[in-house]
């Protein structure tokens, strides 16, 4: 009835199915009966192998279905009801999750991005204007801080940055969350400077992205204390966001986290897009971010836009001038050498 | 390892992965680039089967991933903030979705359950008590009607009682939600007298359940005018219910409908229960509901319970007695006739 | 343009203004400049008598507007996200706030009252339920008992009654909140036998009633101990609860607290209940709620009910048979003898 | 007990109590018996003497108890659940309302102001970027307009301004809200444009503010079409902004509109705020915002507030530098030109 559609894909990391050992080992256990909710030996190895993986030995793993599912989740949990949580303007939770974390109550305090990262000294201003705000009991206490790596750009924080980030938010109590949902592309990039490791002690909850980076679905909230979040499981239910057949999240991110494919399943779409930048710039076209990683931005007239538009397809993001546009080509792990070398050619021919 | 534990498997329906068809189709697909949030041609042909099935064309179909998401998701969105839902008080919202309804706002209104079922008098007596309160402005308006269907004790409504209930609501301009988390079950039973046409005819809105009838996760929300609830797709990202790789569900219950699919896959469940409830009533253990579907609940005596719980996982429901529990055997698409006659001798040799 | 109304007012206890020693103090106090929100010296000699009259050094006093806001925002700042207040199916915030519990994320656990009454085993009942549930993280968790003294239907609990609960509650780490909407014709009652010392030994926080006690508006909220709820301040605000001038409560509430006013202003209501109720009673009606207190229920056949709605007005509560309604007298502390005695006569004459 | 505090008071707006000739109408009705929420004659005259006011025949009239209650109760009402209020960054729902709006489930869309201003151009932007943005189902829909006249700052739109907003909001079906908290102020103001009459043309909701403008409390919300909000009872109810005792809001605004006593009641308080404004700026201080109303705001050296500290209370509002801070000076309807004329020589006499 279908068949893989022709053009070529770089609109996003979300357009293909599982890795291959995934989606096989989904199917050999397939006829396998166990407990539900995460009550199962797939499940509690995952949480093993992670912890491991994040040399986070006391800390705890709950899996969740999506992305903006687990933000609006973790958020809400950690949140006192008279908090709010600091994010860059640019974050997924300020933008693109349909008010998810306003419907649970909590308002996003957003803060101009930097090539959509955030820094020490924007909590450190916001903190102190807090505190010395003689009217702060009739406003938004900031209770957390919400950041993504790689971010909305593509962009990656170094250790030094997100160590700054790290002590400011211990200074004032904040927990420092991770928003990992490309986070294999930040482990697949050279210029990546932070480790799983680096995560578990520098944040106090982050998650790691499968539905960008090798699964079905599933991101895996990695709690680096057990408990921090009291009776997180039935939270997660009122949130709508069990899973009833808890093992297909821990087959699948078991299998991510066997023979190290997790560190690596993000290195062919960083070194393709990072090509795909090169060759942007080569061929003089603008990329005004830096990005390290599988998503790269760049300005395109709007007619060499049709043109591109034809052949390829690709994420738009927003107007740039009255005659050209911002967009995004996007690889994933799933992105072959052949369509990235056909990708290059066409960028090079198109001015 | 891992592998398939020993114990006979009669604990719910939710215990294995998905149909071999199903599950051959995610593989085979596997690799296909498609757009995401179900704007795919798996999901618009899912879509489009299911609204044939339902004799339903005027109809709108969105697929979610879990039932309680579906439920305070759907439930969010059909009531005015103002208003509840009406529910037995043995409804799945009203005793095990951990708050969910409420922590969207609503109040579950709940009135004694008949064997798991509500009647059109019981929606006519509220409606009533309702109407006739000098107070009314001060209470919860009733909203909308839940039921299940099987209900939560696996027995079905009549055709002559849905339809009293469809009646009732629509006097009162109340919109009737049906939970079809194990609709299989009720259409693979002899005793069933709703057909999928029934339920878009008498229903307004109603889930076709996919995690607890073959697939690995997802529930078909069948609305029975397209546009029912504007803006539906946002809110359904807003409650973090939204699906990135979209297509993972319609291509499940496109596979789910196709050749008759789920209209049969749950027969031998349900015969299999029916073999079992048989075997318990000759074995003279008392079976208080007498449910024509996949769920079968009996009392059994405290001492036995423990010789049965080292052969068979079942599911504890509740203290019945001193002395006596309440249990519930519970049989799937998966189960087979090999498991259904060792329990069944099981049965036969407790007493 | 207005003159009084020429019926007997019986309808309820917040009919009239505020006691005229509280109107006059907001008279005389008008024109003085003080800080708003409550940072004034009226809120903290009000909150200093309060304390001292419930020999509860250590709590803390905050001032709301109205019963509903104050039950809402106290039970939302009390409970955890997952957790549901028990109840009384006849609560008021069971059945006339407009699910404002809902609204803010609570599911209300009810169960049936004893004349608008719950007892030790109820509690006992349901935490044993709770606790031996093996489901018990797919269902709302209690979080704390709410309770109203009076009840809605004028009853009081006694200090058995009150002990044996507070016992209960605490044993199960449940905050026992006290509704004192009508608190002072408790205390203004014979057979009351609990203090405004009990209460804040037995109770971990408890409203007493500005609105049908004396005031114009108003609830003072105990909390037994000192930041019992932390950022209490800015989530009344956020609930919308906080009064910008916040003096006016506080200068009432000093006023009901000073020369024992709060503690003997509902003595004549009471005593008029009395006597209205005994009247009833010897002329044949059925009263079926003893109570000793201000709210007087009593069955009336629909032709009488009629008559006497020429004369007197009164509380509308429901049908109690095909030819019976049940109704409410209720006296309030601004009630006179001489309307009692016309009240009286009439019914005498009904029958 | 209390005796006036011996400093000018010119903090805000909301220090003294009512108008004389409310205080002695609510002295004057306190024992009158009428019935609760709102159901009395007083609100029923207040409500036709507001709707005379504004040339608003077919409008509704509700009262509510304070500001923040009042934004985040109509806000609630007026949004559906996937939709924001679009707001000045500077709005007192932006700022000062701790969150209420989010607690209602909302997102407040904030806007870079103009000295406390958002224009049509601003909303025009808005909603090109929201209509050409291919996520947009993804992201938050604008639904509705707030501002506030006069603004938190004191400055007030023209008439034209409006007239632009009003346009741009109707072109883009978006409810234009006005927060009229100061409204009386604009009235009293020689400076503004806009009457009660154009507010009910070019707003579709606003509030005229009872607080700060001689009431106890209580603000007035005008629906320029009935039934606007279906039942708003109830929601305002569920909001916890019912008052039981509704009379003293109709009492008071009533009382606000007769004799024109509103539009008149700023006046003194616009003229003292401008001779404070004239003599600042006669003296070399810096006025960023050029207030016509009874907000003055002014830069100060850090050494010059500890002096004017002592025989002023003020507004603190924000570090302006190292080494100065900007304040406001806030007169009210309660301002005595004696007040005003101390304050004026201590301006003089502080450089």
């Amino acid at each position: 009835m279908t068949t893989p559609i022709e053009k070529l894909h770089f609109t996003s990391d979300y357009m293909t199915g599982a890795h291959p050992r995934i989606i096989q080992k989904l199917m050999d256990t397939n006829m396998y009966a166990t407990q539900g909710y995460g009550d199962d030996e797939f499940t509690t190895s995952a949480e093993q192998k992670i912890l491991k993986a994040c040399t986070c030995p006391n800390g705890e793993v709950k899996f969740l279905v999506g992305g903006t599912q687990t933000n609006a989740t973790v958020i809400d949990c950690i949140l006192k009801p008279y908090q709010g949580v600091i994010a860059a303007n640019t974050g997924h939770i300020a933008t693109h999750e349909a008010g998810a974390i306003e419907y649970g109550g909590h308002k996003v305090l957003s803060v101009p991005h930097q090539q959509g990262k955030i820094s020490a000294t924007d909590i450190e201003s916001i903190m102190q204007e807090y505190q010395s705000d003689l009217n702060k009991n009739h406003t938004v206490m900031p209770g957390m801080v919400y950041i993504s790596h790689p971010t909305e750009f593509g962009t990656l924080y170094t250790k030094k940055e997100l160590l700054s980030l790290s002590t400011v938010c211990h200074k004032y109590h904040l927990p420092l969350y991770v928003d990992g949902a490309r986070l294999a592309y930040a482990l697949g990039s050279p210029d990546n400077e932070i480790t799983l490791s680096d995560l578990s002690k520098l944040a106090d909850i982050f998650y790691i992205g499968g539905t960008k980076c090798g699964t079905l679905f599933g991101e895996a909230v990695v709690l680096t204390q057990k408990n921090m979040i009291p009776h997180f499981f039935t939270m997660i239910k009122q949130h709508g966001a069990l899973l009833a057949k808890g093992r297909l999240l821990g087959i699948q991110f078991d299998t991510l986290f066997t023979n190290n494919l997790y560190e690596t399943i993000g290195q062919n779409a960083v070194s393709y897009g990072q090509q795909i930048k090169e060759t942007l710039i080569n061929s003089q076209f603008t990329v005004p971010f830096d990005s390290p990683t599988n998503q790269i931005f760049f300005v395109i007239e709007n007619n060499l836009l049709a043109h591109l538009a034809e052949q390829v397809e690709f994420g738009f993001m927003q107007k740039w001038s009255d005659s050209e546009s911002l967009i995004r080509l996007c690889t994933s792990w799933s992105t072959t050498e052949e369509d990235t070398n056909k990708l290059l050619q066409i960028i090079r021919n198109l001015k």
